[in-house]
């Protein structure tokens, strides 16, 4: 991608409104089409300042083909709303008044990432040019525990990270939920998370308050994450584990769901179809042989409550544990396997290993690249075309908290108009 | 889909030129935009004669928006172009002068579909209502023979086509020509057909005349014949087998091809990782277990040179052979892991069977449905999901005919201005 921001945030890319239901509140005045015009040219000029450091308006006038007068508007505009902030008076050399150099706020609006996992939950703040401001997460086990008594607490974390924010001056907008589970078409609904015991649980009715947030699935998070933090192309397949395993496809830069939305499942493909019985019924399936579960128990490891199964592994093998690195090995070769057929179908650009598999990656990834040099022979897949995502298990909360900015980047007028990206 | 043709044409649906290097002519004198406007409103003018019987200019006219004036002249200009055809004056009981109804034409421009089958030679005619006029196909062994060799015989079949349908007053326009490999990214170029043996084999090098047609991959030929003539929804997946087994990907009806244009392998998913080692140098593989060869093998039948292998397979299986039928339901069973893996990822709305596995359908079906009833139990995916194609093996030949004929009725100016789709 070259439109890649400096700041870590993607400029142009996937467009937040067709994953989510963002919507546009509309101010009354001026009519339609000047006003979607003048919304179109808020949104050039504020990709154009998070595309490059250090443009002045002229600059910015120069790329975009607006005026100078025209960008200048639209500039204070969006100082006005939080989004732009001027830097110091610089000496251009150019002739003319010296120009001040313009640049996403790293105050005012911000994401706001929330995470219910198996192990734990997660609040955190990511200002407008993608920077982590405010990180918090506890280790809890949260399986098949009331759904009620999580979500009070995953509000009260909630709470102090929005107070922490505050003190920052930042201003984190309506918040996202990543969740190990399936959604349901009704927005706001969680059809099925089976590692957390869940079925058909409306956030909305859980959450302790009025401002219940928008619940997303961890593995489609964890791969918008991918696109656009970390400089993944716009064609590839994200492959996740916590308790369960999650894929996602992204394609053409924009998640894709399949005929019915199911798209993305690894788990379940059959790696051994003569194997042992898995809790779904079928035999063999992958997560037999590359959840935390079973690379635990083939490791011959048992994880205490409340601590971290994959510290607990990273641990063992970077002490060279033999039973550790066999069951870890075990795992990359089932997932190699798998992949290896995923790769055939869809042929993506790249494969990236995400969340507790990126955090094993430098054991996983010689025995996932083995079978697939291995099983892809006659149209080879580069070993260096499957990686290990930079963003490790933080992947969903950060897709969940940079949903909401890059609706911003993508639409301004939701905040310049409503203060609301989300419409509510 | 609404708008499908009851002669077997879509209307609408996948846009050809997204597929292939269809280029239009321009002809000078009018400004580009009116030139494009009425190109345009000629193509909706056709799209819609071709989406109902029995229109009348008059119906056109309200269909479309267009004024009857425009139309009137939009379907001359058409009946000029050999597009289409007027009916009998009908008395239409309203008020004003009788219409008379207008219809795609069955003379004049038609698709010109041309196949090389490892086992047969093939050459049809079909006429812009998507019937079949001219079918030609010789059994014969193709399978490492000089190329060149292969094209003479070819280009004879198609000589006698072309003369048997100029006989039927039709015009076979530019040939598409289906081959059971992989096409290369420079256009005429067979990159790899391994069941014939053929490697970087240019076309217009072998072919007798000036005249050479395009290569296309029969896989997903099959699969466009199925978008265009068989009522498959605009998401599934597209499995058939002739020597090879091929799979297309059709996604919002377009052919899908990932980022190297190399998805759609399916037949070196790894059903069996441990099995038996297969030509490509993996174990396993699905085309050890569900090809022809593998079929005839585990059925312990030897096929006579110049034979059609599954005609043999189906008569000893509707004989109920027990040895062809247990050979037959092992190929399903590997199909359906196969299948349950694919279906997981990318959430297909149908698995349509074509080629051979079309023929073979009733007996493969059900252990199909059976495995991915066992195995895809979390979102099941319902029995009838899975159909064979009704147009059996005539998938790929139909394709390449109807390629021709969907640019046509995408762009028809590429006829009337020029009198060649293709634009050579």
């Amino acid at each position: 991608m070259s439109d890649r921001s400096p700041h870590g945030v993607t400029a142009g890319g996937a467009h937040p409104g067709e994953t989510t239901s963002t919507e546009v509140r509309r101010s009354p005045g001026r009519p339609a089409s000047q006003r979607g015009m003048r919304g179109q040219n808020l949104a050039l000029v504020l990709r154009t300042v998070a595309g490059q450091d250090e443009l002045s308006r002229a600059d910015v006038a120069g790329r975009t083909g607006l005026t100078r007068a025209a960008v200048s508007s639209l500039v204070d505009e969006l100082i006005v709303s939080g989004l732009v902030q001027e830097g110091p008076v610089t000496a251009s050399g150019k002739a003319g008044r010296p120009g001040r150099t313009l640049a996403l706020s790293d105050r005012g609006p911000a994401g706001f990432g929330l995470e219910i996992g198996v192990g734990h939950l997660g609040a955190c703040v990511v200002d407008l040019r993608g920077q982590v401001r405010v990180w918090r997460r506890i280790e809890q086990s949260n399986a098949h525990r009331d759904p009620a008594e999580v979500a009070a607490e995953l509000a009260d974390l909630a709470a102090d990270a929005r107070a922490e924010s505050e003190a920052l001056h930042l201003n984190p907008l309506a918040p996202v939920l990543s969740v190990p589970g399936l959604l349901d078409q009704r927005p706001g609904i969680v059809a099925h998370a089976p590692n957390l015991g869940w079925q058909d649980v409306s956030i909305e009715d859980i959450w302790p308050g009025p401002d219940a947030p928008r619940p997303e699935n961890e593995a489609n998070l964890g791969a918008l994450a991918e696109l656009w933090r970390a400089h993944a192309p716009g064609n590839f397949l994200h492959v996740s584990a916590e308790a369960g395993i999650g894929a996602a496809l992204v394609i053409d830069g924009r998640l894709y769901g399949g005929a019915r939305g199911y798209a993305g499942e690894l788990g379940h493909m059959a790696v051994h179809p003569d194997g042992p019985r898995c809790a779904c019924g079928a035999r063999g399936c992958l997560e037999l042989y590359a959840n935390q579960d079973a690379v635990l128990s083939a490791a011959g490891l048992h994880n205490p409550p409340g601590a971290d199964p994959v510290a607990l592994l990273t641990d063992r093998a970077n002490a060279a544990d033999p039973g550790t690195l066999s069951a870890i090995e075990r795992a990359g070769d089932a997932l190699g396997i798998a992949l290896a057929g995923a790769i055939g179908l869809i042929d993506p650009a790249a494969v990236v290993l995400g969340g507790a598999y990126a955090e094993l990656g430098v054991w996983l990834l010689p025995r996932i690249r083995h079978q697939l040099e291995t099983r892809l022979t006659v149209r080879p897949f580069a070993p260096n075309q499957v990686t290990a995502s930079p963003l490790g298990r933080r992947g969903p909360i950060l897709g969940a908290a940079l949903h909401t900015i890059q609706a911003v980047l993508h639409n301004p007028t939701c905040l310049t108009e409503s203060q609301s990206p989300e419409g509510r």
